[in-house]
């Protein structure tokens, strides 16, 4: 029989507006991973710890546990975690709900006088936001796994220009200690991990429905800097058997890989597929045909296999169109990051605790990617609870109501309390 | 029975040496138009004409005139002429071949001795690169024909901001007079204009033939800023039917209009199509569906008819991709220019002397416009000869072969002698 529990929702808001004052930058909040934006979130939050007297404790990657005590210190711990780092000009709730649905689970708890079987740990992870700051996957909770390889240290941030290793030093952490394999978590000392998120997408939110209770979280196979050479020409004097047209080389390209995307779609392969950026370089200018443009693709889903039908198309498409209009592809360096299963437990515990509370649930693969790949590949029972959100995610507009992020708290509380027992 | 005549190739290369000299701009020559590099490349060939004893005029626009007088002087003159601005970073000969043919041409004839029938004028033209400083065609050749609209004087140089008319103004020219309907030739004293000019394609490199007799010059249809807007989203987290990809929309149109373009060529069309830039715009990102891109288009063609048909290609994908893709397209300002045929007088004439001289020509159509277009417009009988010339133009490697150039030269002053009868 579970205690009558409920999540400490005036904290979150609190800290919430805490978070958004200390990091707004125009519209949006801007907290860099490794630098200012995150430190002042870390510390934000430990306070909110302390204040609760929660146990604090930071590992040499800089990551932070605050952890109520359960009745057995010996016992595997559950984790309930996110990240506090956001993309520039992002929004205030990608990553911090979930720190934050952790910190209102524990405080409802004390609150309520509850004492766990186990620890319950509120992690709050370091540089999530790859894309915005180290182009890496998950280093701050990779290097709490052990799964970090040592030569990521050197990995330099976009803006700084400065590696992974001097950010860390320079607060305070030890890159020495991550270089040598030390590492605080894995599947002897944790029970499960649960991690609340923002869906990122526009699922819930046309489909009605307030809590998505994540299936898998997809891998990516990753194109950063790719560029294709024609060159440049008189764009009236040259006609068309002579050209070398680098901006009509990369629209077909992109044009018909979105083909193969809807074939394979049709097939039943889920998976995404975007030309983030696609530009012609600083030489083209009207009356000119391109000699150069660069672009970037990301592809991602829970399968592999489907990433790799993208990926051998888009090998075979660069080879033809550099055949038949005289350009030269330059993919760059491929990066990504692996696919990775929910724990079967976890969804059934998840759906449970919505079942009991009334809550409305969808299953659904993740979009995006999550710490949580880090801790199910290191083979840590993992899971993932989504709220509604909208407007999307990583711009200033992002959004969620207040109503189903506690739907998320009360979830993740009950569900916490079971699996602590 | 013509004299025998040779033009001045010691004078030409003088002169492209100079010039080449006083205008480098690291690899290539940067000479803008009413602005520094335009000013000294005309001081500099009206240094050239004093020394020659030819008479030297300005007009209000700053077009210069170097006159070789005739027997007759109240006949109608004969123009030899082309620009001397270059694009930024382009080559040497773009324009500036035209003058010094000119010059080399009548230098030759005043060495000889001979005075033909009536004046012949050589003609320095101001502005020609429209694409690189001021957005509208042949201002300077426009100016002196009284075919420029008195509006025009107010387009903005696109590096300095600052109007045509206070450039105008700044070199000691007179914007008022132009807008006042001023103008120094017109079909009443102008018996022909001949253009020498490099061909700027490969066509004449590719064939093996050293010149190119000009049957008509493309008109053009524009869009120099046009863009479409979607929107921003996750680009793991956005299902394909829930974007509006900004840039998969723009592919598809440069990629079908292409497709379009290959059409209407099988058809027998002659036209090029060219989208000479196309980006995603700066909140683009890795990790992010694109939300906005910017494009520009140039279409050009000798058949008005050829032109709009791709024009309404445009508009009618343009149309269908905003259905299905939930983008918006804003094509932005129209500009162009109409097509010229040169003069078939002019044409037999030039290959008259090409085949008198033993020089090998090609019946050929222009690709990109000049100033021979708004003389024909005009109704000045208008010729154009092509010189062969090595990696296009409007770029630092644009390169001809003197010997091409002197045998444009001998064609133009052999012409010239005859039509000055």
């Amino acid at each position: 029989m579970l205690p009558n529990l409920t999540p400490d929702l005036t904290l979150a808001k609190e800290l919430f507006a805490a978070l958004r004052e200390a990091s707004r930058d125009g519209e949006g909040v801007t907290r860099d991973a490794y630098g200012p934006g995150e430190r002042m979130a870390h510390a934000l939050v430990r306070e909110a710890a302390d204040r609760l007297g929660l146990e604090s404790a930071t590992d040499a990657a800089g990551n932070l546990y605050m952890t109520l005590p359960g009745a057995d210190r010996g016992a595997k711990r559950i984790i309930l975690g996110s990240h506090l780092d956001s993309v520039r000009q992002g929004g205030n709730y990608d990553g911090a709900a979930g720190v934050l649905a952790g910190l209102a689970a524990v405080a409802g708890m004390k609150r309520a006088g509850f004492t766990p079987g186990r620890d319950i740990t509120v992690m709050a992870i370091r540089a999530e936001e790859a894309g915005a700051w180290f182009p890496v996957s998950y280093p701050g909770s990779r290097m709490a796994l052990g799964l970090f390889k040592p030569d990521g240290l050197d990995i330099r941030r976009q803006d700084t220009g400065r590696t992974l290793a001097e950010h860390m030093r320079e607060e305070g952490f030890d890159p020495e200690a991550v270089a040598r394999g030390e590492h605080a978590l894995g599947p002897h000392n944790v029970a499960a991990f649960l991690e609340v998120h923002i869906e990122q997408g526009p699922v819930l939110e046309a489909e009605g429905i307030p809590l998505g209770i994540v299936t898998g979280i997809p891998g990516s196979r990753r194109l950063r800097s790719a560029r294709v050479l024609g060159e440049v020409n008189h764009s009236g004097a040259t006609p068309r058997k002579y050209r070398r047209d680098a901006a009509a080389a990369l629209a077909e390209l992109v044009y018909r890989m979105d083909e193969e995307w809807c074939r394979l779609d049709a097939m039943g392969h889920v998976l995404v597929a975007t030309f983030c950026t696609m530009a012609t370089t600083a030489e083209a200018g009207f009356t000119r045909v391109a000699g150069e443009a660069t672009f970037s693709l990301d592809v991602r889903s829970v399968s592999p296999h489907a990433s790799d039908l993208m990926f051998e198309a888009l090998h075979r498409l660069m080879a033809e169109i550099e055949a038949r209009r005289g350009v030269r592809f330059e993919p760059g360096p491929e990066t990504g990051s692996r696919a990775a299963l929910m724990d079967e437990g976890i969804r059934a515990g998840l759906a449970r605790a919505a079942d009991a509370l009334g809550i409305r649930h969808l299953a659904m693969a993740s979009g995006g990617g999550h710490d949580a790949a880090a801790f199910a590949e290191a083979k840590v029972p993992t899971g993932m609870l989504f709220v509604r959100n909208q407007h999307g995610s990583h711009n200033p507009k992002e959004d969620m109501r207040m109503e189903d992020f506690a739907a998320a708290c009360a979830v993740l509380q009950r569900w916490a309390a079971e699996a602590a027992q």
